[in-house]
């Protein structure tokens, strides 16, 4: 498959010197694929569009020096520049848009290739979404501000040397990575791809930070996946154990439970590995299991409208549940619903990442955050979303379906997620405002829904609408 | 590289069906590499040979299932078939014998890459080493035992796939990996080469395991660099970890200090997943650092011998240590030579893996050794080749070189191994007499040694005879 991920293309669309574009009135965009009006999702964030020079807060920051520094002259430097690495991608569009408008100078880089398993798999985002080229264009129509765009593999060492080499960021936020454990277990070639992708590119983040910014900030996304569900406490990267008389404090044990999730296991070592010896400076974020789709800043405008997946590989829990809601599918619990994990709103995401800038790691250090503000089991979810849908007029029912997964169903679960609330994140809890605008938000989308993405590796008994078991998978 | 290893053989030297070789007397073996006549370190073990079906047993078995079993009704089934990945290298090529020796069937899989490191690097094995097929042709010539051979690289999955199906084996043991630390950090394209190399080959063997033999036991060599230097004990792979009142049994938390250590970190948790989410069973061997050369099946003739590492690229320590006594050279102890280690006896490895081929991981099960028998510090194994060669005649310097590696140089270390033990290993702890025996053998190939390698990576000031900094590496 690697063969498809080779071109590359490096370019920025809004040269201030080659092809300065000045800020377009988004109403008059001509390239939206949503067609000539707006829908209605838009409406109550446009409003507040005042012009290309508009800033929309949304995180508190610990640290007053975000995007531009001040120095004891009064001196107002260069805007921070950060390189958002999968700056495509669910979590890495509404990122790239935040520090953009927190006036950080913002570079995506991307292979896109999140596109291509929407081809191969014959998936869809539920939200039509425009190409990254136009994403960046309505940005600085709306606002004015620039972000350069580089098209291209990172495991192409090459490629990624010329980014930074050409943008020679101060930060670099890395989500290019393939994201999904149902994809990395389709097969052995999906498997081998996910961790050769992983591994390999975050390899080549780390020798080119090395290699031509050593001061460069690793904002690394991991997943609390790498944790498993221990029997104990779950720390925050280290744990204090104390064995036969003698203490230290240790990377936290991953048991880690598919080949995605092993593949940030690899990833943290590697970069523990690389702080140590060479004396970089990292965060990563073990992130949890992220839901809703809008920001303030991919709500101004369709073109900037997020990527909302609900299939069975690359759809996580509540936003699954809410599709299945709005068109009266059953929700789809895998095995005793009792497995439990962290969750975070997608605006919390964006924040957190903000803050891990901000207030950087020092050197040689590896800081590990873990990323969610709340712990839910997938009964409890399911049991929100069916409340929330009665209170709708929809007809809710969850239904237990055969795990594809191993994992355990029953379990103890307690993560500790106080380090990013230290630095001053601002939670936005799942709340039922929260919960009825995913749904509603579902439900205006929902003539786009392919049943068949729903459960795909779930055999379907149509006549009776119940699972009769697990496709042959890996 | 990768394209360098991408060429696949698939042989078996000696098909009983169509080019049965009688065995052929030693003595009159034209293809040897040593010349017309016997090294003397072969005489001692020449006597012993009667003919080709002489057995020289050295390890002790707790089961007495071993090659060839016998069931209830007293029938002799055919012998259990191992296939040695890496069957070509430094431990591979002697377990692949003694495994021969003691009645299993054995196929080698190499794609002989460790020969062309040599190409690459400008080294060479102290001992002259014949090629695979002449290795295997006269063990056969000695013995009457056959072996297979598939040459091809364990990344390519449709040859893999190919030599799983044709030997369907109930044993793989994988010494198939990049092994070197300092290998692994010459540059980003060897760091890359290794992960890649040795996780996608982990990986694709255990997918064919799933695939086309389920029952069949990975033996998987690990490392004890895995562990790092903790300043708590180190177990043989889990530890109990009581925190905040609960209590779990988890995976030892990994500290590995190079790019090569973290490749075998990423295998064992790997590894841990499949046996979990499939049921396959493996025994990863936490191997120490290896000394010696000679088994007793490596010293039945010139051609069988094993290769000698003495090069600061995959020469380990106390080899290395003999071979610089053994040419005047001052032994090179990085920095201050408290780093301790496990270490074992070459005749301890062959012995390790058949103990744990012939008592088997259940289904489901992740067993983890630690394969070593004695700690040592630098200054401790620098002190006693001193004390050997002194008694040689020889003069002997212990000097500190400015250490090329990021490691503590003075730490707590204490790692259980006693698994192995109970499973039956008879340790060959390291004695005068290996000592003697291991100087005698560096002094017989003197000749032979090419100074440049003992330390590339030290800038050397020749006229002083000191060390007076380290190259620029990675």
């Amino acid at each position: 498959m690697t063969y498809l991920l080779s071109t590359s293309y490096a370019g920025n669309l809004f040269s201030s010197t080659n092809m300065y574009l000045r800020p377009q009135n988004h109403h008059t965009a001509t390239r939206s694929s949503f067609g000539s009006h707006s829908s209605p999702i838009f409406t109550s964030y446009k409003k507040k569009l005042k012009g290309p020079t508009t800033v929309f807060a949304t995180a508190t920051l610990a640290s007053r020096e975000v995007g531009t520094s001040q120095n004891s002259n009064g001196y107002i430097s260069k805007p921070k520049k950060v390189m958002v690495i999968g700056g495509d991608g669910y979590c890495g569009w509404p990122t790239s848009l935040h520090l953009s408008n927190k006036n950080y100078e913002v570079a995506i880089v991307d292979s896109l290739v999140r596109r291509l398993f929407d081809h191969q798999l014959g998936l869809d985002s539920l939200t039509p979404i425009s190409s990254i080229q136009n994403r960046i264009h309505q940005w600085h129509s709306l606002t004015g501000k620039t972000m350069q765009l580089y098209i291209g593999n990172i495991c192409d060492f090459e490629f990624l040397s010329e980014a930074f080499k050409s943008f020679e960021p101060d930060a670099v936020v890395h989500f290019g990575e393939q994201r999904s454990a149902p994809y990395s277990m389709i097969d052995r070639s999906r498997a081998v791809f996910t961790q050769h992708n992983n591994v390999i590119g975050t390899l080549n983040v780390l020798f080119a930070i090395k290699e031509f910014c050593e001061e460069c900030h690793l904002v690394k996304l991991g997943t609390m996946g790498e944790y498993g569900t221990p029997n104990i406490d779950i720390e925050e990267g280290y744990i204090t154990i104390t064995h036969n008389g003698r203490t230290d404090t240790l990377p936290y044990p991953k048991q880690a439970s598919s080949f995605y999730h092993l593949s940030k296991v690899h990833d943290s070592h590697n970069i523990a590995f690389t702080c140590k010896a060479w004396g970089l400076r990292a965060t990563d974020l073990n992130q949890g299991v992220v839901y809703g789709v809008r920001t303030e800043e991919t709500a101004l405008h369709e073109e900037l409208c997020n990527r909302f997946d609900y299939d069975g590989v690359f759809g996580t829990a509540l936003n699954r549940f809410c599709v299945q809601a709005a068109v009266g599918h059953p929700l789809t619990v895998y095995g005793k619903g009792g497995q439990t994990r962290g969750y975070l709103d997608i605006r919390d995401t964006v924040q957190c990442v903000e803050l891990a800038i901000a207030n950087p790691a020092k050197h040689g250090e590896f800081r590990i955050f873990n990323q969610f503000t709340e712990q839910f089991s997938i009964n409890k979810l399911a049991g929100l979303v069916t409340k929330a849908g009665e209170k709708l007029g929809l007809k809710v029912e969850a239904l237990s379906v055969p795990n594809p997964r191993v994992e355990a169903e029953e379990h103890y679960y307690n993560a500790k997620h106080t380090k990013l609330i230290d630095l001053g994140l601002k939670p936005h809890l799942l709340s039922d405002s929260l919960l009825d605008s995913l749904l509603n938000f579902a439900i205006q989308f929902r003539d786009r829904v392919d049943h068949s993405q729903i459960m795909p590796n779930i055999l379907w008994d149509v006549a009776s609408r119940k699972p009769s078991g697990i496709e042959p998978r890996l």
